[in-house]
């Protein structure tokens, strides 16, 4: 913390984006007394959970500043203005470190911000801190991050600090990425509302890439509705992206606000339930909570019907990684780390990284023409509904001692990616998948949702989300960690 | 041949499409007398050239039958009823040994027609010859086919057959393959007509692939309108090919007639010469016509300027290669043949594609992503010129004993692909580029303009490639050993 200055935390507590920016507004907050209450938040809690690779306290409070400054002049309108926010530490920021969660970064300060932090710089928000990530977003524990419901366990990862911060109040929005799952993992697994967007309504310019074919850029916040605000902010073409697709876009948020009613969004929305694979190896509460929240669409008059989804997804697991570790490879391997800088990786995830290089490109082209394939038949299958409904995570968090190997409840492993068999298979297809809390285990752990749409169908998504936490409360539970001293 | 039969020449000769469609529905010409005319041509011609693997003789004289009844009735009006074609054995046709022009397919007869077959057929022409391949589409030589111009030398290839068979007679339009110049090399070669279209535009469902990122299928003729009016038969989104475009499509012969005079259809349409790569290494006498028919295009009210094209030009063969050789390897190797049939491979044929598997998939991934960054650097000069005029080829068709190694006219072998050099980038970037005759050489051998344009902005390049044969003939030539007899 800079200075050892100590932040005063803000009797307003922690609130949305969509309060905090109302807030705002009407001067019932400051950014200033905002951005100190996120700073306070870090202060005392980030030394057990560690969430924050980097804290930006002076620059965020200078900012903070300008933003009242605005604030004051009634003239600038622009919605996240004043708002803190998390960066995970994937993301270039301008001459601050920015270190992929690696050593093999630990001194990089790079020239410019990433396309999508610059956005959000433009629509007036500030980065109050650099999250942490599973390193170079290779995995889904995040070490050393810990789960704020249990800091017994993981929280998830690979953007398990974006998760956390958001989760406690250290910030109000956050970025994640997301290659198999990691904006929707620790998003699941900490209780906040998580976003894969469409591959390609994101840029990804300045965000150290995983792997290029299946790398996702997303935010993650407490509602739908904030994740529908950062996702106006950051969505849209760029250049610097050669995946970026220059298309027309709606306003995500303003469209929200179009439905007068949860039923009114809702009302003869076809939703998907997968009759295989997703459902299975799941934890009963689990299960329990997912198939309540699929009632709660259907009492406000979704129409609900089983879906048989391509077999195909059973044997995809192999499938991604002979997308994914060639594609980590051929990065790591031409910045010339693999062999300069070796022993600054972790060992598991330097031998991940390194296997890359063992497949041939044989394999690697019949696993993107599975991957076409499969992709094909799910598009095929939005034909028929508007949303799938499923899980987000097959089991709640893991203890940190299990992460290895998550089990069931009944003792089972998780086949087909373990943490990332809910998630992976839309960063194969591309298409929006949102993870949004609908409930609790009986140990306080959360439970998310997981609601997918076709390609480019993020309006359906989020109004669908936005109407379920209008009806529901689990977004804005808090961990007893980030209210305790309140 | 069928049953010994003889078949008459017709005295009105061959003609192009547009000209024979005229006749039929004139009833100047019946379709019977046309077809028989192709096979005349077919009897007398292809024992020397070779430029046919299956001859449908009762088949197509049955069709034309049929469309001589059709055509009575005055209320047919599909623009190819009763149109002889032929097709590239590449194209499964149902029921009729489809080979590849290799010995491992030689007792294939497949189930389905390959969809453009089937729209072929849709439209009312009739298939008169299945046209050699170079095996597997593996080449550009097409033996044991000889160019018409000259027997001792090369067709070019793969679809070699394809462009000998409309040089001749023996039909009036071909449907040709084109995965690195095997469409735009042949007709080049051959003195025809041939448009690779755009990446999507036409369908590849039912044709044997070669390597599956690059593969186009398209149409030769013997002048840029016959290639539009098999283009509005065969262009269209197929849910059948993954890589087919569902999007609105133009009639292509329709845009042509729109234009009242050359002049009217080039007037200030901006032409871009390359200044690097394409005019490297051109043997005089191409350039001299090249040149020449760049200038007509000035003459006619084009703006002509010069361009700087990527530099990566000069480095891309191997990119190109990285690309097709692992996807060819992969298509062989999971049928089984590269095991079970090696021997009935020609040893290069089999040598080649077995070197694919030797590619790593960082290979591969380095390869495609080199290939995007080109694809968008030439994205980017069509902000600047509407299409590109370069050679097809930089030298003319070489002796067939000299083929392996094509040299120049000073003696430099040509690198960069030999004679893919000026067609294998447009198969990297998708983009459409149409082959036609601008000349020929003191010896008699045709040349062969390239005009490239933007992505699916064939309209552009018909029009520019329909306005040149307005005002020149070469298009008209025919080789003088399909009508000594005449």
């Amino acid at each position: 913390m800079a200075n050892g200055t100590t932040y005063e935390p803000h009797p307003a507590g922690p609130a949305t984006i969509a309060e905090a920016a109302a807030m705002l507004r009407n001067r019932e907050i400051s950014a200033v007394e905002l951005t100190a209450h996120c700073l306070h938040q870090i202060e005392r809690l980030d030394s057990t959970l560690e969430a924050c690779i980097t804290v930006l306290a002076d620059s965020a409070l200078e900012r903070a500043s300008a933003a009242d400054a605005a604030l004051a002049t009634g003239r600038d309108h622009r919605p996240l203005l004043g708002i803190p926010l998390g960066i995970k530490d994937l993301f270039q920021t301008r001459g601050i470190r920015t270190t992929a969660g690696s050593r093999v970064l630990a001194v990089w300060l790079p020239d410019t911000d990433a396309t999508v932090v610059a956005k959000l710089a433009e629509a007036g928000a500030i980065t109050v801190c650099k999250t942490n990530t599973h390193e170079f977003a290779f995995g889904t524990l995040t070490p050393p991050t810990r789960n704020p419901w249990d800091t017994t366990r993981v929280p998830g990862g690979s953007s398990g600090g974006s998760a956390v911060a958001v989760a406690t109040g250290e910030c109000l929005g956050a970025l994640g990425s997301d290659t198999g799952g990691s904006i929707r993992i620790p998003s699941g697994w900490c209780g906040v509302t998580g976003l894969k967007p469409t591959f390609g309504l994101v840029s990804k310019a300045g965000v150290v890439p995983l792997s290029w074919s299946l790398d996702h850029a997303g935010p993650i916040a407490r509602t739908v509705e904030d994740c529908a605000l950062l996702l106006d902010a950051i969505a849209g073409y760029d250049a610097a992206d050669p995946d970026s697709v220059n298309m027309a876009l709606p306003s995500y948020a303003t469209a929200l606000a179009a439905a007068r009613s949860p039923e009114d969004a809702v009302r003869g929305i076809r939703i998907g339930v997968p009759t295989n694979y997703f459902f299975d190896l799941l934890d009963p509460e689990v299960e329990a909570a997912v198939r309540a929240a699929i009632a709660q669409f259907a009492a406000l008059g979704a129409h609900v019907e089983d879906v048989a989804l391509p077999a195909a997804l059973d044997d995809l697991f192999p499938v991604y990684r002979a997308i994914q570790k060639p594609e980590a490879f051929t990065y790591h391997n031409d910045q010339g780390w693999l062999d300069q800088r070796a022993d600054l990786y972790a060992p598991e995830v330097y031998a991940n990284i390194r296997s890359g290089g063992d497949y041939s490109a044989p394999d690697y082209i019949r696993a993107q023409q599975t991957r076409r394939r499969f992709t094909d038949d799910m598009r095929a299958v939005f034909q028929r509904v508007d949303v799938l409904a499923m899980p987000t995570l097959a089991i709640p968090a893991p203890r940190i001692e299990d992460y290895a190997r998550p089990l069931t409840a009944n003792g089972q492993e998780l086949t087909g990616g373990g943490s990332l068999r809910c998630t992976f298979p839309f960063d194969l297809t591309g298409q929006p998948a949102l993870a949004l809390p609908c409930g609790f285990t009986v140990g306080g752990l959360p439970i998310s949702l997981q609601l997918v749409a076709a390609h480019f169908d993020e309006p359906a998504l989020l109004s669908l989300g936005h109407a379920y936490q209008r009806v529901t409360d689990w977004h804005s539970r808090i961990p007893p960690i980030a209210t305790a001293q309140l």
